[in-house]
């Protein structure tokens, strides 16, 4: 069972095993760096569904599906699915998911959800309440354009802050296991709103979130930056990744030397018009569920921070004048 | 930590305690035949707030104070808060919870949030990752009727199976103690959908849920239902509840005799023109939190099953033509 450290700390005692894991993507992502990491790209956005919603509820089927399979265990197995998405009711996840069987718990983080659901699964397995869990998490492109911005139609102008969705879902089984990455240790964020009210700067919202956290476990555990092989964040982006930088440096913290950010990874920049970089769920999901836990297995990175942040507002709530709360959860995975 | 019984349900060593709770409610719960074990109600359902969505983050906040006060406890003490509601991104949740700085982990089970943050933290308090936890949701009649169905001033015929969103919301603090409520065991339903499609129809879409934990708890514990001295579901209202007791009929399992809804206990349907009863996250939580809660107190219930229903759809599903998927958690609360 999990043991406190410091204030917002937990380190897992039993080593809670990622034993399988997978990333499904769309086009966009199968052009970027990292496209022939994923398990499986679609070149049509809609994966021949009737809506993009119904498109990102495939997804994830897939990615968990996948997951299952590469980790050798049926859905009959699974104690808990932990699973959420940017969608209003999450319902790229319940619509998603419905037909697997699988004792349900939606997760809502935004963005920050892969950790979340990660961390949650941890926690169960860890504390002997269950055997097997998933942690799945999505995003569409254009099932989130249409929520939380302009119909595509429009052809709206997206400012340089703006960050582009990704289209991908990545899952993770976690349970008992030797000699795959386990997760030592989790930091659960508290909310950081700094006041920032621009809906196309999702970076600078999420910042403050990060380095809170980050100071949170590197306090609590007694460590820094540099005893990590890599420190990766969600969507940050260009800009979040800035800001980040910014804030720590005046703590005389520096992390750049072994940072990275999902939003950065997967995309290329020059080549892919995606303004300060990805963005979404599926953007941290994807990018640790293919690339970053192969080179884990393969002893290339060996002690990780993996760090999801996410932008807890509506457009409701920012119709209504509200700034936009952050949050970021930090998963330290080892092998 | 906790100890799985049987396939989906999981009996606590450790007896997460009921440390503190607290239920704030509208002006049309006041006047219900509840109205007295609320600690605080409002008459204005703004609460002076300048928009409903703020006014149902401020329910939650008050909710959690006013628990967390009852059981003795500050925000600085508390490990993690699991918080979730109906609104699209959960923003009641967030923006309620924002300023306590205590790390945030939103959840999002439609009407059955309350069961789940109670499972989630019963979790880690039983696993030790946590001393002590805060489980809170809410939901506003405004914000609700704006948000699922229409705005408010159109005036919008209600059918005789819709049921009335409740404003309320409320919170409990999960810890180690004794002579308190606690925590005995947990059952985490599965996503049920037998294809309802009416959106006016909550209740039937929600029963066949409620029927298969009930009837994964029964088996997993080799219990039956008279061995309870109130099994209480969340808001199935008349016409959910009736569905239930047909569903179960068939298996030989009857449950009318000590059986309850929330839904039906918060109104008086006679007087106050509720239709099918109330609904919504925060019918099941001020429930739960007030009344039952103290009856456990004062030894007049000693073994309860509580039972939450949520149903996971949202306006965009429906008018893609998809069905509503149910979903329903049970947690074994006795004294």
């Amino acid at each position: 069972m999990g043991k406190r450290m410091g204030r917002y700390t937990v380190v897992m005692e039993r080593k809670p095993a990622i034993l399988g894991y997978a990333a499904i993507c769309g086009k966009k992502e199968s052009e970027g760096p990292l496209g022939a990491a994923f398990d499986l790209t679609y070149e049509d956005t809609t994966l021949g569904e009737k809506s993009w919603e119904k498109a990102e509820s495939r997804l994830q089927k897939e990615a968990v599906n996948c997951a299952m399979k590469k980790a050798g265990v049926t859905a009959g197995a699974v104690d808990y699915i932990f699973a959420g998405d940017l969608l209003n009711q999450c319902i790229s996840s319940t619509f998603g998911l419905r037909s697997l069987g699988i004792p349900f718990l939606g997760q809502y983080g935004a963005c920050s959800t892969m950790a979340q659901t990660l961390a949650m699964s941890s926690f169960l397995v860890d504390g002997g309440m269950a055997n097997l869990c998933v942690a799945v998490t999505s995003s569409h492109f254009c099932s989130a354009e249409r929520q939380f911005r302009f119909p595509l139609e429009y052809g709206g102008q997206r400012t340089p802050t703006a960050q582009w969705t990704v289209t991908g879902s990545g899952a993770a089984v976690v349970g008992k296991g030797e000699g795959v990455p386990y997760v030592s240790a989790v930091t659960v964020g508290r909310i950081a709103d700094l006041g920032i009210k621009d809906a196309a700067n999702m970076g600078a919202a999420m910042a403050p979130a990060a380095a809170q956290t980050l100071r949170d476990f590197l306090s609590d555990t007694g460590t820094n930056p540099q005893d990590y092989d890599l420190i990766l964040t969600g969507d940050l982006g260009e800009v979040g990744s800035k800001l980040l930088y910014e804030i720590l440096s005046r703590e005389n913290v520096s992390i750049q030397e072994n940072h990275q950010d999902c939003g950065l990874l997967i995309y290329d920049r020059q080549a892919q018009d995606v303004h300060a970089g990805g963005s979404g769920c599926g953007c941290s999901a994807s990018v640790l569920c293919s690339v970053i836990l192969k080179k884990m297995q393969k002893g290339q990175l060996r002690n990780i921070l993996f760090m999801a942040t996410g932008a807890l507002m509506s457009p409701t709530s920012s119709q209504q004048g509200e700034s936009i709360p952050g949050v970021a959860h930090l998963i330290n995975i080892r092998i």
